[in-house]
């Protein structure tokens, strides 16, 4: 069967395995999970196709029916793309032709791999900034649950990890509550930012047959065309790296969430605990309850920041006009979906099984914690801020 | 005159000279650009003091002249934060008891350090958001008007710096004008979302005398207030994150745009230039004409990464509750802004003032990037688009 | 067969599903890859039991052929290490067991899951540290002798990509060598740094059963022991930082090398060019040739400052004493090496086959490039430099 | 006075203002920090000139007067480079020229900007590597100390942030001290990477007056010329990358020591303390005793991958001739290696004034931690290792 590359003709040079190996990279991988995006506009493309009359009804019809086979086929994992193909675009055409003869040579009219890596990873963005957006109102809606499970138990608060002033177990979770719901703002944003089609622009610079954008742009669901052609393309990268920058508040604070639980998980604070069957164990030392889940988490968090450097480095890199560095972006956008979503699942798991230990809260609130309600007793009486504090100051000073 | 520490009693211990050179930094030269709006929500406190009957009238009246006073001063350069007091919050409190006495030691009821640092930076970050958005304004329109007046003027596509397609002047400016134009919605969301008042949640657990945190969040302009104490203290460091992510992509399209033009002015390519006076020189070779704005703009694009970068990683570096981390995410975010904001104004002067060569552009336009319209030909008289790319490649091939 | 958790008993409570999912991670993919190592520590490891009396001399034979032969299954890809294994340690011992009952149950003394993933990285990355170094000799070589073989064709030499002053090809390529030849320095500081072994620390804590940590040292070839055993510790992640920047600045040679390439292959400028064989083609426009290899290497030249981005986050966001963020570094470790070392190989094709275009790069010698020489001439009669400067410079304004 | 561009002629046209501040930002206050070393390589440029003829003996005389005059004035603040100026090396020649005249003109010749530029910051980073070492050497030094004065005092081991097994305090000590140990042998092999004289390669191709590179290189005490002008620009923000880099492991460990000293000084660990001149207060709570100073130092080691991230991706993101993009490279410099230094200082006196609390660290060492123990008795007995171990943990599962 056919598997060489798209662009080359039967005696047209090779390319030389090397370069082959390099340029493609692991690229063909990331397009085996995402064939199914790039077969739904496809089809889509196939109908604007018959719409302005490159195809005809019945080409159309093997057309779909071909590539809905392809895509139980795929979804079965029986679709493999080879690294000889370079990318999915590819893998797909040469499938159809392989099947339909001249009607899958056909289908390439009007668009380039430009446009259909772009829509495809386009559709990709869009269904999980939405699974995204799912999972926090889920997150935030079982940690405030569990805050008002929580009721009235006291907490101690921190600043620079000592103890301060006192809280409750209630605010603390609301307070990670009330930032994840925050996120669906800029969340919002960005798929409404990225909300346009591609499909069309070609290499970025349109084609001369007559298609019907518009046409695509309903078909798939887009609220609107990207009507500039040139626009399309200096959007690659630019439009991963925004939706991915959309996750990090949900990382920071997944971060944050994570060390405070590691912190109060200690024996030495003993605030928390989860089931068993949330902890691992040691390879040596039997007596051993870790949670690494939060350790995973942490180190997922402070890794994130590369995912936008690394997109924003490629992006920022070169000028406009399809550059082939772009194609490093797609991995990078997926592992942080996957990275972002799995930490949410695991919030959301940690939020719903959270065992709260009274007893220890109860007797880590302090005498010294107390200092600013001395203070503001004081400052009721008429005593300036300034001068009640230096006044409660002293006499702590005292007992030291 | 008194420039210690605030929370220093007269017999307290001293603080290690070099523990205060490397806990202060550079910190109190920030808080002196930031001071206006340490007096702007100073001010609203004390408004605040006198609804709920901390402050009488004629105190009030006396701390709001004694502030705007200190806002004339510092706003002409005369006064001076020092190191020793920490910060512009310790500077301001001194100088009001210096002033006033009693009543100046008065103002800090209700508040702490933690709040009043938060909501400085608020402010700035609202007044911030807002001007880079009058700017993209800007730029989008002197983009689009360049565009228009550029006419037909014909340019080559490129991809991978190859000659690909023929395009126009204009498409390839209102394709950067498309992407100044949203990044407005991302912009406005984060606006949006930051637009809360944390001035109230004092360390981070509220206060015990009765406050009204409303009262401040009508003056100052917010549209509510952030309720969750405890969430005031998360979202430092996390809020300037997401207001500098949301200036990303106009720097990754500054990059993109300086790439472009650096490639263009190049004598080789020779498509646009600048006037005269907004090049530099040599040193040592008076020929040279250097389009040295572009570089300094690509490194700030490429740098730009690193912005972000610094906030997440001190603000995921660390669990709830105020740690001193945290200062350090001020400076990050000045610098962030001050870049983006006189890199639009580049952009903006440049747009004005592109001189476009239309001789050299027409003359890129070469017979090889024909080929599409070749296919193109062949596919209106019924040939599947792979069968006319083989056949055009082929005919090409011969002219090797 | 068994395939559980090496720390959990039989009727031990098991580990819930998604937080195995997000604990393991593809950790098990990179320990498949980084099998052998583990392979050939674990006999040195079995070396050392026996000659201390732990093992006698017929369990040590059994264990070494038992090694042996996993380790040819394993690299003919017949060993699949499972997720529910948690790693490859885990799936050692359990193998071992399996075929050898109480023999395979007695490896894991003296060692932990710790200490034994320290010494598998710690041998790859010396393996690979020693196959970059003769990469980039054999990088360094070509680029010489591609330079000499340039001899004395000339080439404009560019600042802030305007011409400058004349250069020579020669002295370009071997600008590259020189930088080349000196990451060679770091390099091997680097390779001495960890060239210590930490088998035998245990959880970071050594053991209380008598071992010879200088017997595994010796068997192993590493050039000392690392004797504090927390130090073992808290130098993992923190190696494969040291390693990883190692290889940036060959990455950031490279990418600069990519950049002059796709600027110096343009028609533009049109100074060299390689095989048909190392360009690619586009899927719709059949003239194209484009230089994607340096895109692509451009690409992971910028992307690459992420690599020890991810290892300084995960690294430096935690105390001493193993936590598992530190197990998100394996990944990227291995993406690093896999990285620079392709990307050596393709310079050093592309150093070999290079194609010089003399016509176009003596053209590009124009005259104003030649300005320097003329203030040269005029200090050599003794007028003072500046004066020199400004005269030339008068004269070439009068031109323009 | 005269305080233009250098290369503006007295009737060229202007550098927009806008265009200035832009492409100068706040470098020119760089340079004023940098002054001195750009005078001592001037000095050094002067001897060579001379040496070659182009200056005669009493120029020469008083061009070092006048350069010895400037270094002092300067090292007292009272003088002062201005923006119009661009640069330091642009103020050193019109000081010259204004006080010397036409002697003042000659300096210039055979060096531009870009290797006195190169030159400057070479002889900043061999100063400061060699300062790193020595501060590195002394805090190696004051942890052993500490370590020792410790004496046997036991402490636990925690894996996982859970307590693992007994160590005890000098361990620990001495494990940081083997990182700052192993960190000179990089830093040392950075330096002697970077020790090559640049001067002399002017623009990046050499000079046509007959210069003596290796007067200079002696004068300056380099051990040797880079010989390759071209090198000498491609290695410009390379060598400043490779030399942050160094310090990177250094800030690592700083960052682990941070969080581990503000773990063990929380109420609940309360292992160690720091005097009460170390820590600070807050402005409303009187009780608080805060370790700002390791919160400060985590910040920064979190902050410092940026510092590598942003010289990377300004080197990385353009090809070889100098671009004025590294221009921003200097000021990321020198806040790396001010931040570096400073957090050695502060390590070394946090080292030298470490208070153990003996009482607390043993009653800390609690039973279920000697389960490691129990196992290598059964092992001693000829258990084999895992049958051991699960008999351990059975046991220890009948407690819970």
């Amino acid at each position: 069967m056919n598997k060489k590359k798209i662009w080359q003709t039967d005696n047209g040079p090779g390319l030389d395995p090397l370069i082959e190996a390099y340029t493609v990279g692991d690229d063909y991988k990331k397009d085996q999970k995402l064939l199914g995006y790039d077969i739904e506009a496809s089809k889509a493309h196939a109908l604007m196709l018959q719409s302005v009359g490159i195809l005809n009804g019945q080409e159309l019809q093997k057309l779909l029916e071909a590539l809905d086979e392809l895509h139980e086929q795929w979804s079965k994992g029986n679709f493999k793309i080879v690294q000889s193909q370079e990318d999915g675009h590819t893998a797909i055409e040469q499938h159809l032709t392989n099947k339909l003869g001249d009607i899958g040579k056909k289908l390439h009219t009007g668009r380039s791999r430009n446009d259909q890596s772009l829509v495809m990873m386009r559709l990709y963005l869009k269904d999980n900034l939405k699974q995204t957006m799912e999972l926090t109102d889920k997150v935030v809606e079982a940690l405030t649950k569990a805050g008002k499970k929580a009721g009235n138990i006291p907490m101690p608060g921190y600043t620079h990890l000592q103890k301060a002033m006192p809280t409750t177990v209630s605010l603390w979770l609301d307070s990670f509550a009330a930032g994840f719901a925050d996120s669906q703002k800029i969340l919002k944003a960005t798929l409404e930012t990225i909300d346009q089609n591609p499909l069309g622009s070609a290499a970025g610079f349109g084609v001369n047959v007559g298609i019907d954008r518009e046409h695509t742009t309903r078909t798939l669901g887009f609220s609107k065309t990207q009507a500039n052609s040139m626009y399309c393309g200096l959007s690659r990268g630019l439009f991963d790296l925004i939706a991915v920058q959309a996750l990090m508040p949900i990382m920071v604070l997944a971060g944050k969430f994570a060390q405070d639980m590691l912190l109060f998980t200690t024996e030495e604070f003993g605030f928390f605990s989860l089931p068993k069957s949330f902890t691992t164990g040691s390879s040596i030392m039997p007596h051993k309850h870790n949670y690494d889940l939060f350790e995973i988490m942490r180190g997922h968090a402070h890794a994130f920041g590369s995912y936008t450097g690394q997109l924003h480095a490629i992006s920022s890199g070169m000028g406009s006009g399809y550059q082939r560095d772009l194609q490093l972006t797609k991995g990078i956008t997926l592992r942080a979906f996957t990275t972002a979503e799995s930490t949410l699942e695991v919030i959301l798991a940690a939020a719903r099984s959270l065992e709260i230990n009274e007893l220890r809260l109860k007797s880590a609130i302090t005498q010294e914690m107390l200092s600013v309600t001395e203070i503001d007793k004081l400052v009721s009486n008429g005593i300036p801020f300034r001068d009640a504090y230096n006044q409660v100051k002293l006499e702590l000073h005292k007992l030291d």
